[in-house]
């Protein structure tokens, strides 16, 4: 059997690595409620303000959020986009298996039919 | 400010996890489209079967998938609520960020209309 490796989806990778972290969660809900600032972001985590910076760099490199900088403060936005296509993946793989149960119950409904 | 850490969720830290690997969505991809043994999942693989069996005990851990092992023969199944909870938490998000954005839509023709 030709052996190919998985399709490579290094996007998906990244956005799921990111959403693996309850503080990158807990920010990616801030952001889900509108931009905010770095230290918005840092104010109600129980983590010091490099660990958060290190986790929006995450978020960022993972596509999940932007940054612009304006004088000294960097404003975060959220980006759907990426996380729209993390929620695709899963949602493509529930349908896929709920499709599969509903064949199988017509099966047996048709056999006890029969 | 009171600072209370993210509320935990280490199932979601667990699925993300599990799903940030190219091979591992490539094995619930397989299971999407019915349960199969470790052999079969291995088949189209890459990787070591020692490789596939660590994959799969990530998998399981995760509570995306469990597994059954019938007299040498272990066969893997999706676990769709697993999958469901970590695609609830992406949809919430998208839907706080997509109302955010519909009602600055609405400020915005308001504030040209009036």
């Amino acid at each position: 059997m030709l052996k190919s490796p998985p399709a490579p989806d290094s996007s998906l990778d990244g956005a799921f690595h990111a959403l693996a972290d309850p503080s990158r969660r807990s920010i990616l809900d801030r952001l889900s409620r509108g931009s905010a600032s770095v230290s918005d972001l840092a104010a109600p985590l129980p983590i010091s303000l490099p660990a958060v910076a290190q986790h929006l760099h995450v978020l960022e490199e993972s596509g999940l959020i932007s940054s612009v900088k304006v004088g000294r403060v960097r404003t975060c936005t959220i980006e759907p986009a990426a996380l729209r296509s993390a929620e695709r993946w899963i949602t493509k793989r529930c349908e896929g298996w709920e499709r599969r149960l509903d064949r199988l119950g017509d099966y047996l409904e048709e056999k006890d039919a029969g």
